[in-house]
Protein backbone atom coordinates (compact mmCIF):
# COMPACT_ATOMS: atom_id res chain seq x y z
CA UNK A 1 0.00 0.00 0.00
CA UNK A 2 1.20 3.83 -0.31
CA UNK A 3 0.90 6.14 1.45
CA UNK A 4 -2.35 7.38 0.68
CA UNK A 5 -4.13 3.70 0.28
CA UNK A 6 -2.94 3.23 4.31
CA UNK A 7 -4.44 6.81 5.12
CA UNK A 8 -7.62 5.80 3.30
CA UNK A 9 -7.97 2.23 4.91
CA UNK A 10 -7.81 3.81 8.92
CA UNK A 11 -10.18 6.78 7.50
CA UNK A 12 -12.84 4.05 6.57
CA UNK A 13 -12.60 3.17 9.85
CA UNK A 14 -12.89 6.22 10.97
CA UNK A 15 -9.87 6.73 12.71
CA UNK A 16 -8.54 10.13 12.23
CA UNK A 17 -6.26 10.62 15.61
CA UNK A 18 -2.80 10.97 15.07
CA UNK A 19 -0.55 10.36 17.85
CA UNK A 20 2.19 13.24 18.01
CA UNK A 21 5.40 11.90 19.36
CA UNK A 22 7.24 14.68 20.56
CA UNK A 23 9.23 12.84 23.57
CA UNK A 24 11.01 14.61 25.21
CA UNK A 25 13.32 13.89 28.27
CA UNK A 26 12.04 16.21 30.41
CA UNK A 27 8.44 15.35 30.30
CA UNK A 28 8.38 11.37 29.97
CA UNK A 29 8.40 9.63 33.91
CA UNK A 30 11.60 9.67 35.58
CA UNK A 31 11.52 6.16 36.09
CA UNK A 32 12.12 5.53 31.93
CA UNK A 33 15.39 7.69 32.88
CA UNK A 34 16.79 4.53 34.40
CA UNK A 35 16.50 2.57 30.31
CA UNK A 36 18.97 2.67 27.92
CA UNK A 37 16.91 4.30 25.89
CA UNK A 38 14.38 6.24 27.35
CA UNK A 39 12.45 8.01 24.88
CA UNK A 40 12.54 4.68 22.55
CA UNK A 41 10.90 2.65 26.08
CA UNK A 42 8.50 5.73 26.29
CA UNK A 43 7.35 5.55 22.57
CA UNK A 44 7.55 1.78 22.40
CA UNK A 45 4.91 1.65 25.15
CA UNK A 46 2.51 4.14 24.08
CA UNK A 47 2.70 2.98 20.33
CA UNK A 48 1.84 -0.73 21.72
CA UNK A 49 -0.92 0.46 23.70
CA UNK A 50 -2.92 2.60 21.08
CA UNK A 51 -1.46 0.82 17.58
CA UNK A 52 -5.19 -0.14 17.32
CA UNK A 53 -6.91 3.40 17.54
CA UNK A 54 -4.50 5.63 16.10
CA UNK A 55 -4.44 6.45 12.72
CA UNK A 56 -1.06 8.12 12.64
CA UNK A 57 1.66 8.39 14.41
CA UNK A 58 4.27 11.72 13.94
CA UNK A 59 7.26 12.04 14.99
CA UNK A 60 8.80 15.59 16.13
CA UNK A 61 12.00 15.47 14.89
CA UNK A 62 13.40 18.50 16.69
CA UNK A 63 12.94 16.97 20.05
CA UNK A 64 14.96 14.01 18.61
CA UNK A 65 17.48 16.56 16.95
CA UNK A 66 18.44 18.49 20.60
CA UNK A 67 20.17 15.00 21.93
CA UNK A 68 22.29 14.71 18.80
CA UNK A 69 23.84 11.57 17.16
CA UNK A 70 22.05 9.95 20.52
CA UNK A 71 19.31 11.36 19.78
CA UNK A 72 18.84 10.62 15.93
CA UNK A 73 19.81 6.55 16.81
CA UNK A 74 16.49 6.87 19.19
CA UNK A 75 14.40 8.32 16.15
CA UNK A 76 15.42 5.40 13.61
CA UNK A 77 14.72 3.28 16.14
CA UNK A 78 11.22 4.29 17.31
CA UNK A 79 10.47 4.99 13.38
CA UNK A 80 11.18 0.92 12.97
CA UNK A 81 9.14 -0.05 15.65
CA UNK A 82 6.21 1.53 14.58
CA UNK A 83 6.95 0.27 10.87
CA UNK A 84 7.16 -3.10 12.34
CA UNK A 85 4.40 -2.80 15.09
CA UNK A 86 1.76 -0.56 13.57
CA UNK A 87 2.42 -1.07 9.74
CA UNK A 88 -1.52 0.23 8.88
CA UNK A 89 -0.75 3.92 10.56
CA UNK A 90 1.08 6.00 8.78
CA UNK A 91 4.51 7.14 9.59
CA UNK A 92 4.90 11.02 9.48
CA UNK A 93 8.47 12.78 9.66
CA UNK A 94 7.44 15.86 11.05
CA UNK A 95 10.41 17.60 10.09
CA UNK A 96 9.22 20.81 8.04
CA UNK A 97 12.03 20.36 5.39
CA UNK A 98 12.24 22.56 2.65
CA UNK A 99 15.35 23.94 0.34
CA UNK A 100 16.56 24.30 -2.87
CA UNK A 101 16.39 21.25 -5.26
CA UNK A 102 19.85 19.80 -4.94
CA UNK A 103 19.23 19.51 -1.21
CA UNK A 104 15.73 19.25 -0.94
CA UNK A 105 16.50 16.02 -2.73
CA UNK A 106 18.36 15.02 -0.23
CA UNK A 107 16.57 15.45 2.71
CA UNK A 108 13.58 13.27 1.04
CA UNK A 109 16.22 10.56 1.06
CA UNK A 110 16.65 11.18 4.80
CA UNK A 111 13.20 11.38 5.57
CA UNK A 112 11.84 8.62 3.20
CA UNK A 113 14.79 5.78 2.42
CA UNK A 114 16.94 6.37 5.67
CA UNK A 115 14.35 6.67 8.89
CA UNK A 116 11.61 4.80 5.91
CA UNK A 117 8.79 7.56 6.89
CA UNK A 118 5.71 7.64 4.44
CA UNK A 119 4.93 10.98 4.89
CA UNK A 120 6.69 14.45 5.68
CA UNK A 121 5.71 17.61 6.53
CA UNK A 122 7.32 20.54 4.27
CA UNK A 123 7.69 24.30 4.30
CA UNK A 124 6.54 26.11 0.91
CA UNK A 125 8.27 29.16 1.23
CA UNK A 126 10.76 28.68 -1.51
CA UNK A 127 8.35 26.98 -4.00
CA UNK A 128 7.79 24.33 -6.28
CA UNK A 129 11.33 23.71 -6.96
CA UNK A 130 11.99 23.08 -3.19
CA UNK A 131 8.95 20.59 -2.96
CA UNK A 132 9.64 18.70 -6.43
CA UNK A 133 11.95 15.69 -5.20
CA UNK A 134 9.70 15.17 -2.25
CA UNK A 135 6.35 15.06 -5.30
CA UNK A 136 8.59 12.33 -7.04
CA UNK A 137 8.14 10.22 -4.50
CA UNK A 138 4.55 8.41 -5.66
CA UNK A 139 4.28 6.42 -2.98
CA UNK A 140 4.54 8.79 -0.03
CA UNK A 141 2.48 12.00 1.17
CA UNK A 142 3.73 15.69 1.56
CA UNK A 143 1.78 17.77 3.80
CA UNK A 144 2.78 21.47 2.55
CA UNK A 145 2.21 24.02 5.52
CA UNK A 146 -0.80 26.14 4.62
CA UNK A 147 -1.80 27.87 8.04
CA UNK A 148 -0.55 26.51 10.72
CA UNK A 149 -1.56 26.37 14.59
CA UNK A 150 0.74 28.60 16.31
CA UNK A 151 -0.70 32.77 17.17
CA UNK A 152 2.05 34.26 14.75
CA UNK A 153 0.02 32.26 11.82
CA UNK A 154 -0.67 35.92 11.26
CA UNK A 155 3.02 37.70 10.53
CA UNK A 156 3.23 36.32 7.33
CA UNK A 157 0.71 32.79 6.46
CA UNK A 158 -2.38 35.53 7.11
CA UNK A 159 -1.20 38.50 4.83
CA UNK A 160 -3.34 39.94 2.04
CA UNK A 161 -2.35 39.22 -1.45
CA UNK A 162 -3.47 41.99 -4.35
CA UNK A 163 -6.29 39.78 -5.09
CA UNK A 164 -7.73 40.30 -1.51
CA UNK A 165 -7.09 36.25 -0.39
CA UNK A 166 -4.80 35.72 2.29
CA UNK A 167 -1.30 33.94 1.10
CA UNK A 168 -1.85 30.32 3.13
CA UNK A 169 -4.68 30.47 0.23
CA UNK A 170 -2.22 30.93 -2.38
CA UNK A 171 -0.71 27.83 -0.73
CA UNK A 172 -3.81 25.79 -0.97
CA UNK A 173 -4.35 26.35 -4.49
CA UNK A 174 -0.71 25.51 -5.59
CA UNK A 175 -0.55 22.20 -3.79
CA UNK A 176 -3.47 21.02 -5.72
CA UNK A 177 -2.01 22.18 -8.97
CA UNK A 178 0.68 20.02 -7.57
CA UNK A 179 -1.20 17.26 -6.92
CA UNK A 180 -0.55 15.14 -10.10
CA UNK A 181 0.55 11.91 -8.32
CA UNK A 182 -2.15 12.27 -5.08
CA UNK A 183 0.62 12.71 -2.85
CA UNK A 184 0.16 15.97 -1.80
CA UNK A 185 -1.23 16.74 1.20
CA UNK A 186 -1.89 20.28 3.69
CA UNK A 187 -1.45 21.03 7.41
CA UNK A 188 -3.82 23.14 8.83
CA UNK A 189 -3.96 24.15 12.32
CA UNK A 190 -6.89 22.61 14.35
CA UNK A 191 -6.71 26.39 16.45
CA UNK A 192 -7.77 28.43 13.30
CA UNK A 193 -11.79 27.21 13.30
CA UNK A 194 -13.00 30.45 11.52
CA UNK A 195 -10.28 29.89 8.77
CA UNK A 196 -10.90 26.14 8.35
CA UNK A 197 -14.32 26.23 7.98
CA UNK A 198 -13.64 28.98 5.22
CA UNK A 199 -11.73 26.80 3.40
CA UNK A 200 -12.21 23.27 4.17
CA UNK A 201 -14.33 23.42 0.76
CA UNK A 202 -11.26 24.17 -1.40
CA UNK A 203 -8.84 21.36 0.06
CA UNK A 204 -10.76 19.02 -2.60
CA UNK A 205 -8.65 15.81 -2.64
CA UNK A 206 -5.78 16.60 -0.51
CA UNK A 207 -5.45 15.04 2.52
CA UNK A 208 -5.57 17.44 5.65
CA UNK A 209 -2.86 17.30 8.73
CA UNK A 210 -4.45 19.49 11.84
CA UNK A 211 -2.06 20.07 13.97
CA UNK A 212 -3.32 22.06 17.48
CA UNK A 213 -5.82 19.90 19.37
CA UNK A 214 -4.46 18.94 23.36
CA UNK A 215 -2.13 21.52 24.58
CA UNK A 216 -2.78 24.65 22.08
CA UNK A 217 -6.26 24.55 22.52
CA UNK A 218 -8.55 23.23 19.14
CA UNK A 219 -11.72 21.85 19.50
CA UNK A 220 -12.07 18.50 18.43
CA UNK A 221 -15.43 17.98 17.82
CA UNK A 222 -15.79 21.69 15.70
CA UNK A 223 -12.59 20.81 13.56
CA UNK A 224 -14.29 17.23 12.46
CA UNK A 225 -17.16 19.16 12.20
CA UNK A 226 -15.88 21.71 9.84
CA UNK A 227 -14.01 19.07 7.78
CA UNK A 228 -17.19 16.49 7.28
CA UNK A 229 -19.37 19.23 6.09
CA UNK A 230 -17.22 19.79 3.74
CA UNK A 231 -16.95 16.51 2.76
CA UNK A 232 -13.50 16.26 3.58
CA UNK A 233 -12.70 12.47 4.58
CA UNK A 234 -8.22 11.82 4.19
CA UNK A 235 -7.90 14.17 7.92
CA UNK A 236 -5.08 13.43 10.49
CA UNK A 237 -6.52 15.27 13.83
CA UNK A 238 -3.22 15.36 15.76
CA UNK A 239 -2.56 16.07 19.23
CA UNK A 240 0.95 15.33 20.95
CA UNK A 241 0.86 16.51 24.27
CA UNK A 242 -2.52 16.20 25.02
CA UNK A 243 -2.08 12.27 24.80
CA UNK A 244 1.09 11.34 25.75
CA UNK A 245 1.88 13.60 28.77
CA UNK A 246 -1.61 13.13 30.85
CA UNK A 247 -0.13 11.40 33.81
CA UNK A 248 3.68 11.00 34.61
CA UNK A 249 2.86 7.95 36.28
CA UNK A 250 3.20 4.03 35.10
CA UNK A 251 -0.29 3.88 33.56
CA UNK A 252 0.98 6.68 30.97
CA UNK A 253 0.44 4.94 27.99
CA UNK A 254 -2.86 2.98 29.14
CA UNK A 255 -3.63 7.11 29.92
CA UNK A 256 -2.83 7.84 26.04
CA UNK A 257 -4.66 5.08 24.85
CA UNK A 258 -7.63 5.98 26.56
CA UNK A 259 -7.26 9.84 25.49
CA UNK A 260 -7.46 8.68 21.54
CA UNK A 261 -10.41 6.42 21.93
CA UNK A 262 -11.66 9.29 23.68
CA UNK A 263 -11.14 11.55 20.52
CA UNK A 264 -12.23 8.32 18.24
CA UNK A 265 -15.48 8.72 20.24
CA UNK A 266 -16.29 12.33 19.90
CA UNK A 267 -15.10 12.33 15.93
CA UNK A 268 -17.38 9.02 15.55
CA UNK A 269 -20.47 11.26 17.30
CA UNK A 270 -19.25 14.16 15.17
CA UNK A 271 -20.11 11.55 12.10
CA UNK A 272 -23.45 10.87 13.69
CA UNK A 273 -24.81 13.95 13.77
CA UNK A 274 -22.98 15.50 10.37
CA UNK A 275 -25.09 11.94 8.57
CA UNK A 276 -21.68 11.83 6.90
CA UNK B 1 33.40 37.17 20.68
CA UNK B 2 29.78 36.86 19.82
CA UNK B 3 28.79 35.87 16.00
CA UNK B 4 28.25 39.45 14.73
CA UNK B 5 31.70 40.34 16.56
CA UNK B 6 33.23 37.10 14.23
CA UNK B 7 31.47 38.46 11.17
CA UNK B 8 32.69 42.03 11.39
CA UNK B 9 36.05 41.14 12.15
CA UNK B 10 35.84 38.87 9.14
CA UNK B 11 34.45 41.83 7.16
CA UNK B 12 36.74 44.67 8.09
CA UNK B 13 39.43 42.55 6.29
CA UNK B 14 37.34 42.37 3.06
CA UNK B 15 36.47 38.97 3.38
CA UNK B 16 33.28 38.16 2.54
CA UNK B 17 33.47 34.54 0.87
CA UNK B 18 31.40 31.77 2.96
CA UNK B 19 32.67 28.36 1.63
CA UNK B 20 29.38 26.37 1.67
CA UNK B 21 30.21 22.19 2.69
CA UNK B 22 27.73 20.82 0.54
CA UNK B 23 29.54 17.33 1.03
CA UNK B 24 27.96 14.83 -1.28
CA UNK B 25 29.55 11.26 -1.30
CA UNK B 26 28.90 10.77 -4.79
CA UNK B 27 30.55 14.16 -5.37
CA UNK B 28 34.20 13.83 -3.65
CA UNK B 29 37.34 12.34 -4.96
CA UNK B 30 36.89 9.06 -4.69
CA UNK B 31 39.95 8.02 -3.32
CA UNK B 32 38.89 9.24 -0.36
CA UNK B 33 35.83 6.68 -0.28
CA UNK B 34 38.76 4.04 0.89
CA UNK B 35 39.02 6.15 4.32
CA UNK B 36 37.06 5.70 7.49
CA UNK B 37 35.26 8.84 7.03
CA UNK B 38 35.50 10.08 3.36
CA UNK B 39 33.24 13.33 4.40
CA UNK B 40 35.10 14.58 7.15
CA UNK B 41 38.48 14.18 5.75
CA UNK B 42 37.02 16.03 2.61
CA UNK B 43 36.10 19.14 4.75
CA UNK B 44 39.24 18.86 6.62
CA UNK B 45 40.87 19.04 3.78
CA UNK B 46 38.78 22.22 2.41
CA UNK B 47 38.94 24.30 5.83
CA UNK B 48 42.72 23.78 6.03
CA UNK B 49 43.03 24.91 2.50
CA UNK B 50 40.56 27.66 2.87
CA UNK B 51 40.72 28.70 6.17
CA UNK B 52 43.17 32.08 6.33
CA UNK B 53 40.84 33.28 3.23
CA UNK B 54 37.26 32.67 4.01
CA UNK B 55 35.03 34.25 6.39
CA UNK B 56 32.24 31.53 7.15
CA UNK B 57 31.15 28.32 6.79
CA UNK B 58 28.22 26.70 6.30
CA UNK B 59 27.26 23.37 6.60
CA UNK B 60 24.55 22.00 4.80
CA UNK B 61 22.89 19.72 6.77
CA UNK B 62 20.66 17.63 4.13
CA UNK B 63 24.20 16.24 3.08
CA UNK B 64 24.72 14.71 5.71
CA UNK B 65 21.24 13.72 6.97
CA UNK B 66 20.99 11.45 3.84
CA UNK B 67 23.43 8.87 5.23
CA UNK B 68 21.57 9.11 8.37
CA UNK B 69 23.19 8.60 11.93
CA UNK B 70 26.41 8.06 10.60
CA UNK B 71 25.77 10.89 8.63
CA UNK B 72 25.47 12.94 12.38
CA UNK B 73 28.28 12.04 13.40
CA UNK B 74 30.23 13.10 10.49
CA UNK B 75 28.92 16.66 10.77
CA UNK B 76 29.48 16.77 14.64
CA UNK B 77 32.78 15.78 14.17
CA UNK B 78 33.25 18.12 11.03
CA UNK B 79 31.43 21.13 13.13
CA UNK B 80 33.64 21.00 15.75
CA UNK B 81 36.86 20.33 13.29
CA UNK B 82 36.04 24.34 12.01
CA UNK B 83 35.65 25.55 15.54
CA UNK B 84 38.79 24.30 16.44
CA UNK B 85 40.62 24.59 13.65
CA UNK B 86 38.93 28.33 12.18
CA UNK B 87 37.88 30.03 15.27
CA UNK B 88 37.42 33.50 13.36
CA UNK B 89 35.32 32.21 10.68
CA UNK B 90 31.21 31.96 10.97
CA UNK B 91 30.29 28.51 11.46
CA UNK B 92 26.78 28.46 9.90
CA UNK B 93 24.29 25.58 10.43
CA UNK B 94 22.37 25.74 7.32
CA UNK B 95 19.45 23.90 8.40
CA UNK B 96 16.74 26.15 7.15
CA UNK B 97 14.62 25.28 10.61
CA UNK B 98 11.11 26.39 11.83
CA UNK B 99 8.59 24.79 13.38
CA UNK B 100 5.80 26.30 16.90
CA UNK B 101 7.85 27.62 19.66
CA UNK B 102 7.90 24.91 22.09
CA UNK B 103 9.85 22.77 19.29
CA UNK B 104 12.08 25.99 17.67
CA UNK B 105 13.32 25.79 21.10
CA UNK B 106 14.66 21.98 20.94
CA UNK B 107 15.87 23.04 16.93
CA UNK B 108 17.78 26.01 18.57
CA UNK B 109 19.64 23.57 21.77
CA UNK B 110 20.54 21.13 18.45
CA UNK B 111 22.16 23.98 16.20
CA UNK B 112 23.52 25.92 18.79
CA UNK B 113 23.80 24.02 22.05
CA UNK B 114 24.62 20.38 20.79
CA UNK B 115 26.38 21.48 17.02
CA UNK B 116 27.74 24.90 18.37
CA UNK B 117 26.81 26.14 15.37
CA UNK B 118 27.66 30.67 15.27
CA UNK B 119 24.46 30.91 13.60
CA UNK B 120 21.42 29.23 11.32
CA UNK B 121 19.25 30.07 8.82
CA UNK B 122 15.74 29.55 9.29
CA UNK B 123 12.16 29.44 7.61
CA UNK B 124 10.12 32.52 7.86
CA UNK B 125 6.65 31.27 7.06
CA UNK B 126 5.00 30.39 10.39
CA UNK B 127 6.29 33.83 11.74
CA UNK B 128 8.11 35.67 14.79
CA UNK B 129 6.58 32.99 17.63
CA UNK B 130 8.83 30.28 15.45
CA UNK B 131 11.78 32.00 15.05
CA UNK B 132 11.85 33.74 19.09
CA UNK B 133 13.66 30.54 20.91
CA UNK B 134 16.31 31.39 18.15
CA UNK B 135 16.43 35.00 18.50
CA UNK B 136 16.40 34.50 22.22
CA UNK B 137 20.46 33.43 21.66
CA UNK B 138 22.31 36.83 21.85
CA UNK B 139 25.47 35.71 20.88
CA UNK B 140 24.08 33.95 17.50
CA UNK B 141 23.31 35.33 14.09
CA UNK B 142 19.87 33.79 12.69
CA UNK B 143 19.35 34.87 8.79
CA UNK B 144 15.85 34.19 8.16
CA UNK B 145 14.89 33.18 4.13
CA UNK B 146 13.91 36.64 2.88
CA UNK B 147 14.32 36.01 -1.11
CA UNK B 148 16.11 33.19 -2.21
CA UNK B 149 18.42 32.09 -4.95
CA UNK B 150 15.94 29.21 -6.97
CA UNK B 151 13.61 29.99 -10.10
CA UNK B 152 10.32 29.23 -7.56
CA UNK B 153 11.02 31.89 -5.16
CA UNK B 154 8.34 33.50 -7.37
CA UNK B 155 5.50 31.04 -6.48
CA UNK B 156 5.36 32.82 -2.82
CA UNK B 157 8.03 35.07 -1.37
CA UNK B 158 7.30 37.17 -4.55
CA UNK B 159 3.73 37.15 -4.47
CA UNK B 160 2.58 40.91 -4.44
CA UNK B 161 0.35 42.07 -1.53
CA UNK B 162 -2.18 44.22 -1.02
CA UNK B 163 0.17 47.26 -0.62
CA UNK B 164 1.54 46.25 -4.13
CA UNK B 165 4.90 45.26 -2.48
CA UNK B 166 6.01 41.83 -2.70
CA UNK B 167 6.28 39.48 0.17
CA UNK B 168 10.04 39.05 0.52
CA UNK B 169 10.10 42.63 1.21
CA UNK B 170 7.71 42.22 4.36
CA UNK B 171 10.05 39.63 5.73
CA UNK B 172 12.57 42.01 5.91
CA UNK B 173 10.95 44.77 7.76
CA UNK B 174 9.34 42.10 10.28
CA UNK B 175 13.02 40.86 10.47
CA UNK B 176 14.69 44.61 11.11
CA UNK B 177 11.62 44.65 14.10
CA UNK B 178 12.92 41.35 15.48
CA UNK B 179 16.60 42.79 15.42
CA UNK B 180 16.73 44.00 19.09
CA UNK B 181 19.41 41.91 20.21
CA UNK B 182 21.46 42.22 17.04
CA UNK B 183 21.57 38.90 16.37
CA UNK B 184 19.14 38.98 12.88
CA UNK B 185 20.55 38.39 9.39
CA UNK B 186 18.80 38.01 6.41
CA UNK B 187 18.90 35.31 3.65
CA UNK B 188 18.93 37.08 0.22
CA UNK B 189 19.64 35.14 -3.30
CA UNK B 190 22.96 36.11 -5.03
CA UNK B 191 20.82 35.11 -8.50
CA UNK B 192 18.12 37.52 -7.83
CA UNK B 193 20.34 40.52 -8.71
CA UNK B 194 17.63 42.83 -9.63
CA UNK B 195 15.94 42.61 -6.56
CA UNK B 196 18.91 42.76 -4.64
CA UNK B 197 19.37 46.39 -6.05
CA UNK B 198 16.37 47.62 -4.98
CA UNK B 199 16.57 46.45 -2.09
CA UNK B 200 19.51 46.32 -0.44
CA UNK B 201 19.10 50.04 0.94
CA UNK B 202 16.33 48.89 3.06
CA UNK B 203 18.83 46.06 4.90
CA UNK B 204 19.86 48.68 7.51
CA UNK B 205 22.07 46.85 10.21
CA UNK B 206 21.16 43.27 9.23
CA UNK B 207 23.58 41.05 8.06
CA UNK B 208 23.38 39.16 5.06
CA UNK B 209 24.01 36.03 3.30
CA UNK B 210 23.93 35.86 -0.35
CA UNK B 211 23.98 31.86 -1.59
CA UNK B 212 23.41 31.91 -5.35
CA UNK B 213 27.08 32.45 -6.39
CA UNK B 214 28.82 29.58 -8.61
CA UNK B 215 26.75 26.68 -9.67
CA UNK B 216 23.89 28.99 -9.41
CA UNK B 217 24.99 31.52 -11.47
CA UNK B 218 25.01 34.66 -9.60
CA UNK B 219 27.70 37.09 -10.33
CA UNK B 220 30.06 37.53 -7.47
CA UNK B 221 31.47 41.45 -8.65
CA UNK B 222 27.46 42.66 -9.74
CA UNK B 223 26.42 41.49 -5.83
CA UNK B 224 29.32 42.59 -4.09
CA UNK B 225 28.66 46.12 -5.84
CA UNK B 226 25.06 46.33 -5.05
CA UNK B 227 25.51 45.58 -1.62
CA UNK B 228 28.80 48.33 -1.45
CA UNK B 229 27.00 50.59 -3.13
CA UNK B 230 23.99 50.50 -0.35
CA UNK B 231 26.16 50.71 2.06
CA UNK B 232 26.21 47.04 3.26
CA UNK B 233 29.25 45.81 4.86
CA UNK B 234 28.09 42.60 7.07
CA UNK B 235 27.79 40.48 3.90
CA UNK B 236 28.61 36.79 2.92
CA UNK B 237 28.51 35.61 0.02
CA UNK B 238 28.21 31.84 -0.58
CA UNK B 239 29.31 29.54 -3.37
CA UNK B 240 29.50 25.78 -2.62
CA UNK B 241 29.58 23.60 -5.56
CA UNK B 242 31.65 26.29 -7.42
CA UNK B 243 34.32 26.28 -4.56
CA UNK B 244 34.83 22.77 -3.30
CA UNK B 245 34.14 20.56 -6.58
CA UNK B 246 36.39 22.76 -8.65
CA UNK B 247 38.47 19.20 -9.69
CA UNK B 248 38.36 15.78 -8.29
CA UNK B 249 41.95 15.13 -8.46
CA UNK B 250 44.22 15.04 -6.01
CA UNK B 251 44.73 18.83 -5.37
CA UNK B 252 40.85 19.40 -5.01
CA UNK B 253 41.84 21.57 -1.99
CA UNK B 254 44.55 23.53 -3.32
CA UNK B 255 42.18 24.07 -6.00
CA UNK B 256 39.41 25.46 -3.65
CA UNK B 257 41.27 27.72 -1.84
CA UNK B 258 42.62 29.41 -4.93
CA UNK B 259 38.56 29.72 -5.99
CA UNK B 260 38.20 31.37 -2.05
CA UNK B 261 41.43 34.01 -2.79
CA UNK B 262 40.58 34.64 -6.45
CA UNK B 263 36.44 35.74 -5.10
CA UNK B 264 38.82 37.88 -2.54
CA UNK B 265 40.31 39.03 -5.04
CA UNK B 266 37.12 40.01 -7.13
CA UNK B 267 35.64 41.41 -4.22
CA UNK B 268 38.98 43.49 -3.07
CA UNK B 269 38.24 45.09 -7.04
CA UNK B 270 34.70 46.44 -6.49
CA UNK B 271 35.80 47.96 -3.04
CA UNK B 272 38.38 50.06 -4.94
CA UNK B 273 35.62 50.98 -7.69
CA UNK B 274 33.11 51.24 -5.60
CA UNK B 275 35.22 53.50 -3.74
CA UNK B 276 34.07 52.12 -0.15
Amino acid sequence: MNALETLSARVAERKHVCVGLDVDREKIPSRLLESDAPTFEFARAIVDATKTHAAAYKLNFAFYESEGVEGWRALCETLGYIKETAPGALLIADAKRGDIGNTSKKYAQSLFDYFGADAATLHPYMGVDSLAPFFERADKLNFVLALTSNPSAADFEKLTLEDGTPLYRAVIAKAKSWNERKNVGLVFGATQLGELKENAPLFGELPVLLPGVGAQGGDLSAVAGALLEAGVRNFLINSSRGIIYRTDGEDFAEQAAAEVRRMNDAIDEVYRNVGA
